[in-house]
């Protein structure tokens, strides 16, 4: 009878109705019944995703959207810009190198977003730059890149696409596809989405889609044209992952419902009461000048072993959070809030980090990041 | 609340406990809660395939874990001979020149199974063919190849693989890998796994995993070496399909506790059941040499339009059969028996097969199938 709370920035917590809808009764995927299903998902996500362009539904984790992005719009030879400030950023690199395209890597600071000025410099001095590629929220350390502001440099520029891993950026924060002018748009169905993992989501720009006429890279279990032939008709190029298609449905109907300006004001309410809470505990931000509105980092204090910190958070309280990786391992830890994530999750987080860190002997006041994050929380109210 | 019933070759039925289980809480993927469970997973799943080898669980349908066979073992230029008797072996000839093999079409027509003797013919003419690819059953035709004499032919040859599409077979039907000698073996999950659609399993033997090392394709999401390094630790290289798996594992231990063999027995009981039944009724086979124990077709009876005959079923009784695709398209109609199956639905089937054919002013005696199936249902009890 261990009682477990999921506060990791993915996957995330499931809405239990949600989890209903999912058990209920197989259907066939070539059914007049389940084509309503998935095309009332499918219109839905263009809703979430602010786009009139098509989002193709995958049976993946976002990876696999990810890969279809590269396969889809590039040909070997071709030359793309990665922003690698994480894992996640790292990961554009390693499939454009694995199908064979040049990676121009730009490095930045774990912790740091991409500087839209610096990105603009080595865009005018290259033009056979054909891509950005990015993270809406770098994951791994909790960044926003500056979508936007990126957009608008190569919005006007024919030869170059934005492309935009926003696994935990889609349903979060704002990211309007048509109106920024991004180019590829990739989600997952365990973050905001609040689905267990197996789907993903794609949509590309009528530029995106042009340039995908002259991929020569091989594919077919991602070929993203004929999802798109095959969406026009309601269903999928290959069997659609059935349940998790169904309890899409279900969460984008909540979406629609909350509108999702609101869910990206209750993300960004619930982010400031985290970052406030940290802040009154005296812990300091891994991510503190561009933090998303997803997950919030922060460095565990000195003399603490973070990974035993994590561990005793899930092992002792029942509380999973996420640790760091690589440079990061046993330095951090990440308090999820994107999906069905509400005022009480983060008072159950706060309390959680409070009493694990009095535990650990820390110099810590009992309730101060509770009352702090309270304070932002009660705006909503 | 009108009442429906699925009886087509997959999706299939879930099991309730089974759905259940997949709505249970999310729990997070790198954590030993859930590492146990794919490790348990991965395990049991050896069990199924009848193999001492690694079983790899990939978050896709089985078109995707079919392209990984293609795109780890071989090369751009190998030479694959692919027995093409129907929608599914042409999907391994379609992947293979989408990641520019050569294909050596060898066509079967449809309802018939692929003769040794003329493939040991053509392995013998041209040493050069580095894999056989074929389906176990061949669903769009309802065929059983004679995986087990294809195995004699390539297991001797060192430049020759033997890779199988075993999406309707694993679970069903006597397919030992390792006995055998079966190379590269891919299953799905909603098929006699009886999950929903979005988990594939694919394991390789020993022969295969060194043709591996060899691969010259790109391939990211479905890189099977790093699937195997990952799974070694009791994990996925990306994160795992959490909700299935799970429901994987409920599945898997219902197959141990039955016992593989007398899986394969209820599956052969129900397959000749139906046959008889269809039989009683003096309805033709689609293939009747070598049927499959996953799925029984039949030629619709003349004057019948077939297309129809499936609506009417699927529409007004509310069961759902499949029909028949490209060249046999409104001509036949498939009742599945893979999976969550067992006497009293293939009585089901029987009889809205009978009440359909009478619908449609077909001459045919009620009961008539259903008392040949019952006969043979009672081997059971």
């Amino acid at each position: 009878m261990k009682k477990r709370y999921l506060l990791a920035p993915g996957p995330t917590p499931v809405p239990e109705h949600v989890a209903l809808a999912m058990a209920t009764p197989m259907i066939h995927h070539r059914t007049p019944q389940f084509s309503k299903i998935f095309a009332e998902a499918a219109q839905l996500a263009k809703y979430m995703f602010q786009t009139e362009q098509d989002v193709l539904i995958l049976a993946s984790t976002g990876t696999g959207a990810m890969e279809s992005c590269v396969t889809n719009l590039f040909s070997p030879g071709d030359k793309l810009l990665v922003i690698n400030g994480g894992k996640f950023g790292e990961r554009w690199g390693k499939i454009g190198e694995t199908y064979g395209m040049e990676i121009v890597w730009h490095n930045v600071d774990w912790g740091q977003a991409a500087d839209p000025k610096k990105i603009k410099e080595i865009l005018d001095g290259d033009p056979d730059i054909r891509a950005v590629m990015v993270q809406a929220c770098e994951t791994s350390t909790t960044v926003a890149h500056p979508i936007e502001e990126l957009a608008k440099l190569t919005r006007d520029r024919d030869n170059c696409l934005l492309v935009v891993d926003g696994i935990t950026g889609v349903g979060v924060f704002e990211l309007p596809m048509d109106k920024w002018g991004i180019d590829a748009l990739v989600t997952g169905s365990q973050k905001a989405l609040a689905l267990p993992p197996g789907l993903a989501m794609v949509a590309l720009s009528e530029k995106a889609w042009a340039r995908a006429d002259e991929s020569k890279c091989p594919k077919f279990y991602f070929d993203l044209k004929k999802e798109r032939k095959n969406l026009a008709n309601d269903t999928s190029a290959y069997t659609p992952a059935v349940s998790l298609v169904t309890g899409l449905l279900e969460v984008l109907k909540g979406f629609k419902e909350e509108g999702i300006e609101n869910v990206h004001k209750r993300h960004n309410r619930l982010a400031r009461a985290t970052r406030a809470g940290g802040k009154a505990l005296g812990l300091q931000m891994i991510a503190p000048d561009s933090p998303a509105d997803s997950t919030t980092g922060f460095f565990v204090p000195e003399g603490i072993d973070g990974a035993k910190f994590v561990k005793t958070l899930r092992d002792e309280f029942g509380v999973t959070m996420a640790g760091g990786q690589d440079q990061w391992k046993g330095k951090i830890f990440r308090v999820a809030h994107l999906g069905y994530f509400d005022t009480f999750d983060i008072i159950l987080a706060m309390s959680a980090v409070e009493m694990a860190l009095k535990k650990f002997g820390h110099n810590v006041q009992l309730g101060k990041g509770v009352a702090a994050a309270q304070e932002i929380l009660l705006e909503a109210y």
